[in-house]
């Protein structure tokens, strides 16, 4: 979890811009939900030295990318930076093929928590999986060989199948061209929409929040702890959507497992904004002890129903498995997903949510009572949003507070405890065989914890 | 034919598992049926020793893989093992990518007769035909150098078309992604759903059996003597379908020459289950000894019928040549599968049927009429199965028994002396070009033997 | 052009097989006709003696391949043989995989003029363009060193797009899995059926005619004089397909400039089966010294039409480049093929016939005007060819003969000559963007010769 | 931009050709207009010297090549040859594979400025990007060498994917098979037809401008300046379509910033085609300093309008952004391509030409206002073309004149200074949130420049 320049700011990166949003980052409280990595993308170098080490901007970092990694360190957060298993990066500054050892040593000797790898001008190192691992690795390796800690998150846009080989060597791998701040505008520059769509041989870019999640749903079993699919940085915030598209774009991220990287501007921040990067009750759902990605239990086509692009509007019902909070059975994350130009009701039984336990009637959970838990229906409020931005400061507000501090209390230790604020608000009960239904907003979704409702003859199952 | 216990317990493996799993392979008559390998899956291992020797999990395995494989092989049946060609195993555990002679030669030590071998974790080295190959080959050569006979089972999932490298190095090859005990539910982790895709660059898991049975249908010819398209583990029994679907899918399995390891806990076997893999006279179709696989003759897409997933239903139908068991022309069997929401009457005309021995009218079979059996007629009575079940012996029954005991009599004698159990149940006789009819039940299938009738001019013919 | 015993006979091969046909290839006059090279196909071999010298089978050759060799020569044929770039043959016999100069060596000492060279157990050396190259060229390779002319004639199914690279190693290239014998059939394990599958991954076997036109008709341009496109052994005459589909198969392998190889039994040869073989006017398409193959020009799925196996039929028109016999402008080949049920009225327009020689009305062939003239009319009768058969001489029939001796006056020659028999039957004018038309046979074609019109204008352009 | 002999003229290939077609860019004007480039395609060798040198063919280039690019240097032209990176050019020639060094050597000897290198007889090293790159950047490394600045063109027709890594060795890459003179018939030749083929295994040829319009639709990022997207040479001017589908095409091709090579004879020039070619306000669009392509922003299928090849129609809207000329916002082009049968009335939203600078409303050019310009009002009229082509001089036209003299005021001079030549005839103003609307011909193309109006409020933006 962290920010990323990119989506903002693009090639306008300085140390002022670091540092600033930085400190938004602590004061607004985000560091405290769990955004810790700060994380300067593309276009920070000014070439080389004569050791042939890379060097930072001198008119952007005018103190060097060291003291800028100290002075984030100092606020409480991380440091990531950027490089390309490339020639050149994607903007045409130096690239690290061929020079992996120096520079992870020079990203370890500046400080660096993080190195997003990019795949831009691979000098046609690619096109097949060993290729693209060996080029990964050679970077893995290098940083390894540091003694430096960092996370290493391969950006290659999902070729050459990376959930295949990218989780023994990294921490993550884009599994798509780059996400672009619209709910399900085709565009050509990102091809193979569509729900059956699971390998693309162009990634692109420009890819909308449902192309994404359609190419993810093929490949959820990939993800696992310290090493997830990654589905891009976030695009809420950016102001092309809805902020009902916005709650589905930030939901399936986080059930997707996928790493929450925020894009938006701080300075500019909307109550809206905030409090959907706020929800602890969704974030708590990303930082699951378990790990495992919500799958996606069926899609629809909608028969009558025709998006403003000319295509037929998508449903669809994703479903996971979270850590019990019961002490009995595990409990699940359900989400809902609207794609149809109205709102709908929608309904997801038990036996879908539970598949994956079972078959027909076999899934032991479809015998049982669930508690509906709404994940979003503490979502902060606007005034509280609003007065946070306001006094750059989460401690003081006067009405009811749905700010949690993961720092203080971390996601396990709050789920453990069973805060009212990570585990969402009950909505009702469903019963054995029974469906759980919702009306979801247009481009929109509900986003539901069930928890196993005890019974005299409950035990603990192995899974 | 055998046992792996991954279906029914996954990761839960231990000493007692297979042996109490063994006594009843023995006890319930199935090992005199053919099922012979013990296969002990993933998780079984606890890592390497300094020499880099696959250790055993002492705590499931408190007394060493040795003494389990001892036991087994003292109940007159064979033991199987697992690993990967990859870093890790699928579940994280060791895997022998870069230990193949270490580790063939400790399977050998310990008495193994086969090996299963997966395809996780395998660092990139897949994607085309000669680095799967030649990934596989070094456990082969591994293998032959011990100079224990062990069966080798390559589980690289279909990727990179396993049956046009396999047969040369290895007894099996798996063709699809993992089977899951559904009949026909698409599942997005298991792509290229439908009667056309021939070939899936994500092999993926939780594939039907109609999924599974499509995806054969292009490459049967590839199944050979010794050198087998392996459809994956059985899931009957396990309860996620329903009696007539658990027919269709062992027919199928049956027919197109796949190992036929069945997944249930014999601990928990029902009368159904045991009746379904009791039958010798679809398992003798399995054994016959021409080892041609049986091909898709056609497929319908219904027009007015949908499947429960909503998309069209399928009907099929397969045949294939079996040894003559009239001492004339080759015996044949004939699958016809109902993929319709209710019962159907299906037709197969002797031209589709015999169409390898010639199109139009040229093949000399049509002209011909052959006796019809039923292969499920004789299946094992409700009654007979509970007695088995309950008496944990497959002798003594009162009633009239459908038991076939192929230790005692090998399916090839068996079928030499034309047993009424191996022959099914002669039910018609279709005329000369004529068509062979049956009503099958809704995901059923009906399974027949034709065999030649005798004329007064009838002459042996060269194939 | 010549003949494999493939087809027919299959493994059951020996030199009284090859002596017998051969002697009928001379007598029925096919030899005088062009077709040359008698091909021993699969199964020949009993391994290899102790410096690894292949062996002809002693039973089915008991006086050695040499002597084979000998005997066909001396009755002005050639001798082909065949081998497979892998462990073993597809029959699985031994390969030439490894041996390539050994094996090319005991050819050339044998007196082998041809080597049909076939894909199986590969060993995993397939799936790019480079390694099938290169275990493609070892051959070639060989067979250049022995200082002995062998036409090299692959047989890799199409894989990894040979059309690219065979042109310079062999003489021609399979395009596709194994031909059989009908006209539309779709067989499963012959997959990418349909008029818009340009490329296979699963090559195959059981392809049917229609099935190989369609693959053709996307690299019919590859095609070059001595490096050929192949379209496989005709399947004429082995009686799975009426006469008007025999005659559709004829015409477009001649016109797409494949190999003709027969495949019949000649001891049974049917005067309709001869009669086709015998059709000069078509195999000077084929001989025509141009070399270019014809191409299609379109093909229309019909809308209210459907064909046994439940899909659609098809229309196509091609056209091609012949040599030109009037001094002036090239000949054109023409053929409609008919793939409904019925019989059907069929047009090509001369924009359509001339677009390679430019699109909208500058192609300046379409301002003139064509003689036409029928391909087929000139088919030896009946009467004709049941007496060559009878008398195993195509001397003395007594009526009208339409038999074309080849050795005596080559095509090149008998075109320049004009001769009646192989510039077909004039049948009509066509003028100046004007339509060719022909009511065409259920599977059938019609196939015709377009020879321009001189006028007072006419003058000699260059192409 | 210049011109290149294949397209008119194939394998007649001379010293004279190219000397007179010279001679003719330079007096009708063209040269001036910027089509600086000669180009010898295929067919000028007669083999190697002793030395392995190439040699010009001494028949059609008799007194060697060094003396024809003297010449056209002599004319304030450039000079541009032809090599394949095989063994043999497409047309048989010698191919400079493995003779880079050499041949690179010898044309920077002859004074060559620009290499066409070809795909034709690569010996299977094509498939995957690595082999790809690593068989063109051994021209890149030669050409280098030699000290001689010369532009490498790629021409292996979009094969493994050139346009990820040919920029780094070359200045622009095919992206598809070769063009011909067609707005959109289909040829089986060309196959992967349509608007959603992003990538074809088949490049083949016979491709229709509508084809390749599609398949650049998804790469137009890729174009930088130095490295673009090749579309192929120009049909304009060979007849086969009509004038309207040749505006379509210039406009499409200038807009895609592909390389404008113009391929007619300019002996038979028509006064239509000098006034496409002539036309400075497109060419400033293709020349624009910017450098960036074009994007196609929605594309349509017609549900009631079929192609006269029983296609549904199509319709497309295209825009990029252009460099300002008012020192404000970025000019932007717009294209609307329409393929219906007959003339249509179409709309571009500026939210659609925008779409770049923000989805949704977020675009600021959406909420201002912009002078729409047509790029083709100052088509040079028939009149002054044919004066020009009668007097081979583009000077002492009596009329209004519609020349631009780009070697007097560069294009980029020219914008600054707003020449309304280049900047477009003035024809309507849309508003804030308004739409772009013209009349497009059957198969035609409008083309406007948007040019931001001043507004007292207006700033300088950064991008």
């Amino acid at each position: 979890m962290g920010w990323d320049n990119w989506n903002a700011f693009g090639c306008s990166v300085s140390e002022s811009l670091l540092l600033s949003q930085a400190r938004l980052i602590s004061s607004l409280g985000l560091r405290d939900i769990g955004y810790e990595y700060v994380v300067l993308d593309d276009c920070w170098s000014s070439g080389r030295d004569a050791n042939g080490s890379l060097i930072a901007d001198a008119t952007k970092f005018p103190r060097g990318m060291a003291a800028v990694a100290q002075e984030i360190h100092a606020m409480g957060l991380k440091f990531g930076m950027y490089s390309s298993a490339g020639k050149y990066t994607c903007g045409m500054y130096e690239g690290s093929l061929g020079h992996e050892q120096s520079d992870a040593h020079t990203f370890a000797s500046w400080g660096v928590d993080y190195l997003k790898y990019d795949n831009c001008y691979n000098q046609g190192q690619a096109g097949n999986q060993l290729l693209s691992y060996t080029r990964y690795k050679a970077m893995s390796d290098a940083l390894l060989s540091t003694g430096r800690e960092m996370l290493y998150s391969l950006c290659n846009w999902g070729e050459d199948f990376p959930w295949n080989w990218g989780s023994t060597i990294s921490n993550s791998w884009r599994i798509s061209g780059d996400v672009y701040d619209s709910f399900d505008r085709p565009d050509d520059r990102c091809p193979c929409d569509g729900p059956d769509a699971f390998n693309c041989e162009l990634p692109g870019f420009h890819c909308s929040i449902l192309n994404i999640i359609n190419k993810a749903s093929f490949i959820v079993s990939k993800a696992q702890p310290g090493a997830w699919n990654d589905l891009d940085i976030l695009t809420v915030g950016l102001g092309g959507m809805t902020d009902a598209e916005y709650v589905t774009h930030f939901s399936l991220w986080a059930a997707a497992k996928s790493p929450l990287l925020t894009g938006a501007d701080f300075t500019k921040i909307t109550p809206k904004t905030l409090s959907i990067f706020s929800n602890a009750a969704v974030v708590a759902v990303n930082q699951d002890p378990q790990g495992s990605s919500a799958a996606r239990r069926w899609h629809k086509t909608l028969a009558n129903d025709t998006n403003q692009w000319g295509s037929p509007s998508q449903q669809q019902m994703w479903s996971g498995s979270l850590n019990s909070t019961t002490g009995d059975e595990n409990d699940m994350v359900v989400i809902l997903i609207n794609g149809a130009s109205t709102a709908q009701k929608m309904e997801a039984t038990l036996q879908d949510i539970f598949i994956d336990s079972g078959t027909g009637n076999t899934a032991p959970q479809v015998k049982m009572a669930w508690e509906v838990r709404d994940l979003w229906a503490y979502r902060m409020t606007d005034n509280e949003a609003r007065y946070i931005i306001s006094n750059n400061n989460t401690v003081g507000y006067n009405g009811t507070s749905y700010y949690y501090n993961a720092t203080k209390t971390s996601y396990a230790e709050g789920l453990q405890n069973k805060e009212e604020l990570l585990l969402g608000k009950m909505i009702s009960t469903v019963k054995p065989s029974g469906t759980v239904t919702a009306t979801v907003d247009r481009h929109g979704a509900a986003m539901f914890r069930l928890r196993a409702v005890p019974t005299g003859k409950a035990e603990k199952r192995e899974l």
